[in-house]
Parts: C-alpha cells; sequence; structure tokens
C-alpha cells in the first residue's frame, strides 16, 4: 500500500503558523549574530570587520522548473548562489535574510521541503538564517536572498584590481551546470510526451550536481589565504564565463586573451555536449551557474598555483586598446562577446 | 497632438544596461557605504555600532494593483515598508539592497519610473541603494528590498521588553491606508465596467497618500530620543495593530486591555468607512500598511508625552493570564482577535 504523506494546506497554518514552523529549529552559529528571526529586524556585530552585503532573486520558469528541480535542492541552491558572490569579494559569509512568494500551489510540506535545502546549505557554510519575509503570490514561487558576510578591509577584492599581464585564472571547470540543465529539459520534454518513460540520467551524475547542488567556493577563499595569494581581482561565474570576463575588463580598464584550449571542463561535460551536438566551449562562456570563481594574479604568483588542480591558467589581462579576444586552437584571435540575461528570451 | 512617450524595450538594453541605466545616478550619502553597486557585493563598515537588518517582498495581485497605483508610488513604497522595520529597532536605516523581478510587459521607462520612486525615498531618507539584483518573471512584477540600519546597542528595542502596567502607545492615526486601499478598489470597479468614467477621489488625499505614499516614522525616532524615552518594547503596524499587539504580548509574555475609544483614526477615515458601510474600528484593527509605531513605555513617561499630539495611549500591558482585550465604548472587555496575512485569500 503506497503511503500517503499529509499535506497541510498554508491558510491551516496562517503566516504566523508557518513562520514558526520554518524557523523554530534554527540555532545560531555566529557571533556577530546577536539577533536572528523573530523581531522587526535581526541584529547584527561585527566589531572592526567590513561586511559585505549581496542579493539575489530567483523566479519559477526562469530560474528554474519545478518538474525537474527538487524543492530541497532549489533551496540549497538559492542560498549558495549568494554565499558564492560574497566569496569573490574573497570575504566570509555569516547570515542569511530570505523572503520567499508563493502561490496556493504550495502546501505547507512543499514549503518545508524548500526550507530544509534552505537550513542544510546554512549548516554546511556556517551561516545564520536572521530573518525574511513569507508571503503569497499570485503564480509559482519567488526566492529573494539576501546574504552578509565579513572581512578584514585589507583582504577584499573587488572586480576592478586587475593589471596588465596579469594572468587569468578559474577554479574547477565549466560549463557543467549548462550541460546538466540540458540534459534535464530533455528528459523532461521526453516525459512530457509519455509519462511512463523514466529519464536517462545514468553517467551523468557530475553534471547533474553541478546543476541541481552548486557549491560555493569557500575553500578557495581558504586556500588562496593558505598560499599567500592575494588576487587583484576576483569575481564568481554565474553569468558565464566571458560575461565575467567583460565585467573584469571593464572595472580594471583593460583588454584580455582568453585561450580557448586552456578552459577546464569535465569529460561528462564534453560527452552531453557531443550527445547534444552542442559545442561545449559555448557551454563553458555563455552556459553560466557554475558558480567558480574567475580571478587574475601578478606572474609572480604562477609558481604557487601552477601545480594545484584546483586552478587553471586561461590568459592574460592586456592593455584595453587589445581588446577582450579569445584565442583559438588554431591561434587566432577573435574578439570574445559577453552575452548576459536577456528580457523575455 | 499627443506627444508619444518613447518606451524602449528592456532587451534592448540587456540586464547589464539596464542596470547601468538605474544605477548611474546613485550618490553615496552615508559615510558607513565603503563601496555600493557595481561589485559581487557591497562594503559596509559599521565601527563599533550593532547593524540591523531586515528584508519585505512585495508581489503583484497581493500587495498592489497597477491598474491604480503608479510604479513610482510603488518603488516609494517598498523602500519605506523596509526602512519602517528599522525604525521599529530604534535605529537609523543606512543602506538598501533591491531585488526586482518582471515581466516582459514592462518597458525600460516603466522600470526606471519604478526606480525613480526608489530613489526618492533614499533621497528622504538618507539611505544609500548599495545593490541588488534585475531579472525577469513569467508572470508580473516582484520587488524584494533588504534594509540595512545601525544604532548603539543600548538603543535597540525589542518586542519582548513590556512590563505589567507599561502603558501601550500608537504614533499617528489608523486605519487610513486600509480605507484609501477600499477606495482605490472601488474607483477601479466602476472604471472597469465604463472605461469613461472618472474616478472620484475628492475629498480623500489623505487616506490615498496613506495608501499610496506611506512614510517610516524616523522622525518618531529622533522625537522619543529628544524627550528622553526608551520605549520598553515597540514594533511597526504593518499587518493592522491587533496583530501587532499579540507579537508584542506574545514576545513579552504579558496581556494587555486596549481601549476601543482611545484608538485615534483620522476624519477621512471614518467618512469613507461610513460611505462604505464598514466599521471603521476593523479598518483601524485589521486594515494594515498604516506604518505606525506601537510602543510600551512605563507611566513613568507618561507626563512627558500626554500632550504630544503624535502619541495616543490606547491601553495598558497586564498580566498574561488577563488576555489580550478591546475594552468597548460600553465598557465590556472581548478578546482581542489578531489577523494575520491568510494564504490565497
Amino acid at each position: 500500500m503506497k503511503k500517503e504523506i499529509k499535506q497541510t494546506e498554508i491558510k491551516e497554518l496562517g503566516e504566523f503558523g508557518l513562520i514558526d514552523r520554518l524557523t523554530k529549529n534554527i540555532k545560531i552559529k555566529n557571533e556577530s549574530t546577536v539577533k536572528g528571526v523573530g523581531d522587526d529586524a535581526a541584529i547584527l556585530h561585527f566589531g572592526e570587520k567590513q561586511i559585505v552585503v549581496s542579493s539575489d532573486l530567483l523566479t519559477e520558469g526562469v530560474h528554474f522548473n519545478l518538474m525537474y528541480v527538487p524543492l530541497k535542492h532549489l533551496g540549497y541552491k538559492s542560498v549558495v548562489v549568494n554565499l558564492s558572490d560574497v566569496c569573490a569579494m574573497n570575504a566570509t559569509p555569516k547570515q542569511i535574510v530570505v523572503n520567499i512568494a508563493l502561490s496556493g500551489k504550495f502546501s505547507v510540506e512543499a514549503v518545508e521541503e524548500l526550507y530544509s535545502g534552505i537550513h542544510l546549505a546554512c549548516e554546511k557554510y556556517g551561516v545564520d538564517l536572521v530573518g525574511g519575509d513569507t508571503t503569497s503570490s499570485m503564480t509559482g514561487l519567488t526566492i529573494s536572498v539576501t546574504v552578509i558576510g565579513e572581512a578584514d578591509k585589507k583582504d577584499i577584492i573587488l572586480r576592478g584590481g586587475a593589471k596588465a599581464n596579469d594572468l587569468l585564472c578559474v577554479t574547477g571547470d565549466l560549463g557543467g551546470a549548462y550541460m546538466g540543465l540540458q540534459l534535464l529539459e530533455r528528459e523532461n520534454e521526453v516525459f512530457k510526451v509519455n509519462e511512463k518513460m523514466q529519464p536517462q540520467l545514468e553517467g551523468y551524475d557530475y553534471i547533474l550536481e553541478r546543476q541541481l547542488k552548486p557549491e560555493a567556493r569557500i575553500d578557495i577563499v581558504s586556500a588562496l589565504y593558505k598560499l599567500g595569494i592575494k588576487p587583484t581581482s576576483m569575481i564568481d561565474i554565474s553569468d558565464g564565463l566571458s560575461s565575467e570576463i567583460h565585467h573584469l575588463c571593464k572595472n580594471s580598464n583593460l583588454g584580455c586573451s582568453v585561450f580557448e584550449d586552456k578552459i577546464p571542463m569535465d569529460f561528462q561535460t564534453k560527452k552531453m555536449a557531443e550527445e547534444l551536438n552542442i559545442n561545449p566551449l559555448v557551454a563553458a562562456l555563455n552556459g553560466g551557474e557554475d558558480y567558480e570563481l574567475l580571478f587574475t594574479l601578478p606572474l609572480s604568483d604562477y609558481e604557487k598555483i601552477k601545480n594545484d588542480p584546483d586552478f587553471s591558467v586561461i590568459g592574460h589581462m592586456t592593455e584595453a586598446s587589445e581588446g577582450i579576444n579569445l584565442v583559438t586552437g588554431a591561434g587566432s584571435a577573435i574578439p570574445l562577446v559577453a552575452q548576459g540575461w536577456n528580457h523575455g528570451e
């Protein structure tokens, strides 16, 4: 006999009942959190540190599709994408505030599932959930997360500090999250045609995890510190490598040469790209959502990172007049075009 | 000849073009803002102050109806409702982060109109807009604002500090925002039936402004300071007086007696209520959106506020065992019921 899981309508609890249920198990982890959920505002205290603050908003149908994204993963990811921005400042995330708007189709259990992912991310990254708003929407689900982090003033890294001839480096590998999304969308299309079809996801666990459960590279912040390296500029890769390179170049008033064959890609990313007849380079350059870090270093730091598999040197900064170029495997330089989000597309 | 105002599709500018256009005129006003818009995160510095953080999310069709709410007013209000939470902590708002999701029906000019209201509120309250996210949605408009404020540790006021026999006070008057909304909805219904009908809004400017352009009572934070008063507990009235009284009582572990005939209401609020056959007391108790402050004071402070028209003493705190009661004009005590937001209703 199939076990029925009880679904509670949100109106049975009401706004305050729902908030109580979602926040009752929160344990404060950071000394800088003076007071969390439960008053008009949270209270934080950072002594002599600088604090950084960043925020992102995810909407159903644009940033995620609940046909194939489990709510727990969605909650986790919505926190991680914000923590990633704090890492990109070379700071440590400490608190988050979460706003959620949801339509009547969601039960209390569904919202709890979403929050279980939020709590899991807080646990893993040692971050305190200190407040937010839960409200209704006419359609769909919207999640807005604001993160607050801290750093010593001297440690903070901006986008604008790169110098000509600096090395351009990325962490991990790129394009996986995009190819994971393509796979999920393909299987979802198959499912829509025939609901009895089971999704064919075997052998692609890595790219699925890149899409569904990305991580923020807080480990890189520690690793750079231990290596005695302070990058001259840094940004996280949320919109795709080409777009982030444009941000670094614009803010540092420089150009850049990026070498096609130096861009790190995982085997599964390339295999899926081949299967779907997509150029994997396009996934790495424009796919986005990898949440790796892109940063620049003086040449003198090269020895410190050259044998570390976490880092790939993919190019170098140039004078602005030379432009932002991709050097192909065959050696020709072509202008690198940035593709951001375009409304309604 | 009617002048055509050029409407630009957002995709003509793209994400980064739109963000540049919306943020190019921002001037930093607070010393605590080290870096605002333009990197992965904003950088703030508060020295030895405590910081407070609060966040709210507004969704189209639930919190506002664009049929009768001008976008500029909406932008202004979405900031003010957050500043109000900081005031309720007896703190000073310093920075905001704004996330917006919007569907393809909005032009660049429409988003600029929304932002002009956001900028106006920042200007009026001396707050810096330091970041956020602008993204697309499948339907409608969602606005999420996070505010950061500062206070000396000794000045912060929580919901939980009230003592038995403390006086319960409110600022300004209540129910106006709700009656303003009823008027706008009535005229909108008339307009839907006959588009040639002009709305009948004369004589109701005050309640319309209460609904469309509320203010945060930062002036009260200063006034209390000058009077040498530190309330024992405080909250802002966003969901309606009865709901906020329940929060104060629950957090302070007390009961309360509120006197019906002491609840301050404006003439226009009462007049509109009569016209629409609504009990004005219901508007004051459950209407919400007045953004006045509700606070408790020791009896010994009564002399300091009794002649100030900004303050009304509406009752007093009791032991929890006595319950939360409304004392009617005829002198009978009836339990006060809190009405929060209920999903899908």
